[in-house]
This record gives structure tokens, C-alpha cells and sequence, in this order.
């Protein structure tokens, strides 16, 4: 009988993948994911096979990996971050829904959310949320909802997806909706690039995100009205008495 | 000059860190922590020197872990799951504010809103919350005002904490506040001993999650009103078009 995995590697090389996720893909005969992804991992993973195609294939993805579990064999599909955060954990169990005599184990890695955080400091200490910024999959009014219910909260908020080219001033509307329930003042950070070549972060405010410029390839943090910047680092106390 | 490592163990034993977070270990001089989570590694790191104390003495721990860095050891401060998520990132960073000499590293882990949806099957694809009901370190008030403002938002909500003794009605309040905003027969599920041995899980509806008991070693998540089972796991799909 077949089994599929659905493998999240984290944010970068195999350093940042739990030995279970790297024992998860060791021990399967077919490897499958977005071309990036398959790049990222494949010298580590030599001589098993490989599936691999383009961006928003995800479906046909998800279905070659179905055929081969199958036809009897060990599947691990991958996902950057942690599989079942913005990633193939899900669409996976949807297009596998009529053969429930697969089985999927979902093997979690560090999602952007806590790879980002760890880079700025420790911004999301207390409660957030997650917002992906991309309308692809979910109405851009759904968005502007959730960004307008978590700044009510006053809940750290950590941004998925927060910029592309076709979504330039995406960021900026968010940054909009946030400033009407929160301080511009509270602290906010940009990480580039988490756990590859070329990672780097900017401590910056709410009110000063608005106008800044971030790609594709970066994570957003922004705070509570309890965070601080502690020696270059964003914190958020969680009511630890110091003294 | 000394260091500190603020390091994510993940949900349970060395399987479940990164490779990132072993080595990080394996370089220190000084493994400090809560005794519990001391006593889950100890026996991969034998030839470390250990720091540990009783559950709420984090300051304390966070002090002598600085004192230790101070007279020039590389120090590792360790917390389950990540710690930048409701973990000993922030307090340590809080603890070392007057000593910007020591570099504080914060290597991520997987948090058990990861570890426990990828249990239940892919509950936490698209937005979500994390919340913790503990009200030790944040008013009770704003528990309920977040509760409120993440069911207003359509989130899929992941709960930290659910219960403990003194506070064995906590849930059943959460609930009743997120029932006036979303619909009681939203998916639901409690994951128990996540990583650990007597790992289950349990699904339900948010209606009957009202009534369940849990306990603190259990994580509650709770879906959106997208939020669907398939096969006997908890998915929330994010709007992929199948056919």
C-alpha cells in the first residue's frame, strides 16, 4: 500500500528541517514539489526520484504524487516553511479525498511566522495572527476583515505573501486598515530572505511600513501595544515581573 | 565574550528539533530550562553542564543563564515547542537588556499549533489565531476581547492553554464567546500529548467542544467556517480549484 508524506522543510537548507522530516524523506522512494523547492533539497537526497513542477500547479502536483502512492509507493511531498501553514498539507488531503485507503502523514516544519520571529527577536511571543496578503486564493474583502479584526485585538500580527508585483500597494492598504485600531508607533519588522543567502531585517513602525517597500520574499511583523525595541531587537513582553 | 541561544525544542524529544537547534545545543557550554523539558534531551547532551529550576521561576532561570554568559560561557536556554511562541525568547532578551555585549541567538522550533495540526490533518492552512487562555500574564478581559475579534474575523483559531485546574471553565467560556460569531458546527480538535507518548487526538464540533474536558498537555484548534473533514481529518481548504 502506498503513503504519502507531506513534508515541510522550513525555511532554508536541510540545517532547518527536523531530523523526522529529513528521516521522512530518506525513507520514501519519490520525492515531490515546486521546482525551487526540489533545487533547495535535491544534493542531500541524490538517489531517490523526483516530480517537480512550476508555481500554481499545485493540483497537478498533488495528483502525480496520488498516481505514484497508487501504484504502491512512498510519496513525500514537500512545502517551504511548515507544510500545513500556506502549504500542500491541505490541497493534498482534497485531491485525495476518494482514497482514504492512503494514508497522509503531515510532518510540520518552521513556518515564516517563527523563523521570521526569531530573526527580529521575539516579536510573537504572545498571542498573533497570521495574514497572507495574496488574494489569489481568498477574497481581498476577506483580508481587509481579518487585518481590521486582529489590529481590534491588538494581536501581534505576522504577514504572509505581504507584496508582488502585481500587488504593490497591498502592503500599504493593510498598513491603512491597522492604523485606524493601532499607534503608529508600534514596532514593526522586515525579514528578507529567512535562513537563506542574503537574510537580513529592518526594525521600522506601523506608520512607517506604509511606505515601505518589500518583496516577495519577505516576512512582516508587526506588534502589539506592548512590544518594544530591546537592544536592536523587536520584544513583546509577555507580564513576566522583572524585578 | 559569552553568548546565549534561545532554543525551540519543538513538541518532543531530539527527533523533532532541527539539525540548526542539535548543533546549536552541542556547541554550548551550559543547557539551561525548565527541569521537565531538562529531563526530555538530557540524555543526547550527557557531557553538557545543566541549569534547571521549577515551572515559573523564568526570570530566575533567565538570570542565571545571564550570569553564566557573563563570565564568558556560550549558553543555551531551551523551551518546548518554539521559543519565540509564547516561550523564553522574550523574557530572555528582557532579562539581558543591560547587556547589549552578549549576543542573544533565537533558534525557532515547531510550536504545537504546527505539531498539533499536523496531527489533525491541515486545520491551519489559511489564517489563523494563536491564543492562550492561560490569564497568569494577560488579563482575562483581553482573552476574551482576542476570542471575540478572531471569531468576528473568520479565523481558524489555535488555543494555547486551554485548561488547568484552577481554570477548568475557561474553555467552555472561550467557546460561548466564539459561538456568538461563528456557527457551533465548525470542526474542532483536541490534540493531546502532541510528540509525546499517548499522542491522540479527537475530532468534534465547536458546539460540543463547549462541553469537552481537557487538559494542559492538550492543544484545541478550531476551524473557520471553510473548514471541512475529509477522511477523518480536520482540513481547512484555501481555495484551489480542483477540477
Amino acid at each position: 500500500m502506498g503513503k504519502l508524506f507531506v513534508v515541510g522543510l522550513g525555511p532554508g537548507g536541510v540545517e532547518q528541517m527536523t531530523k523526522r522530516a529529513y528521516d521522512a524523506l530518506k525513507s520514501c522512494d519519490v520525492i515531490a514539489g515546486y521546482n525551487v523547492y526540489v533545487n533547495l533539497i535535491k544534493e542531500d537526497f541524490k538517489e531517490k526520484e523526483f516530480l517537480s513542477n512550476g508555481m500554481r500547479k499545485e493540483v497537478d502536483r498533488c495528483k502525480l504524487a496520488l498516481d505514484e502512492a497508487l501504484k504502491g509507493k512512498t510519496v513525500a511531498m514537500i512545502s517551504s516553511g511548515d507544510a500545513g501553514v500556506y502549504g500542500m498539507a491541505g490541497i493534498m488531503c482534497q485531491v485525495a479525498k476518494d482514497h482514504p485507503e492512503i494514508e497522509i502523514e503531515v510532518v510540520p516544519g518552521i513556518t515564516a511566522a517563527c523563523s521570521g520571529a526569531a530573526v527580529l527577536g521575539a516579536p510573537l511571543i504572545s498571542d498573533f495572527c497570521l495574514i497572507s496578503l495574496s488574494d489569489l486564493l481568498t477574497p481581498w474583502e476577506k483580508i481587509e476583515k481579518r487585518l481590521d479584526c486582529a489590529s481590534k485585538g491588538d494581536f501581534c500580527i505576522c504577514l504572509y505573501n505581504p507584496s508582488s508585483h502585481k500587488r504593490h500597494d497591498y502592503l500599504q492598504k493593510a498598513c491603512d486598515i491597522m492604523l485606524k485600531n493601532q499607534p503608529g508607533t508600534i514596532p514593526a519588522g522586515i525579514v528578507r530572505n529567512i535562513g537563506r543567502d542574503g537574510q537580513d531585517f529592518e526594525l521600522t513602525t506601523l506608520a512607517e511600513l506604509r511606505d515601505k517597500q518589500v518583496d516577495m520574499f519577505s516576512t512582516v511583523i508587526i506588534g502589539n501595544t506592548q512590544t518594544e525595541v530591546i537592544n536592536g531587537r523587536m520584544v513583546t513582553p509577555r507580564g513576566y515581573k522583572l524585578a
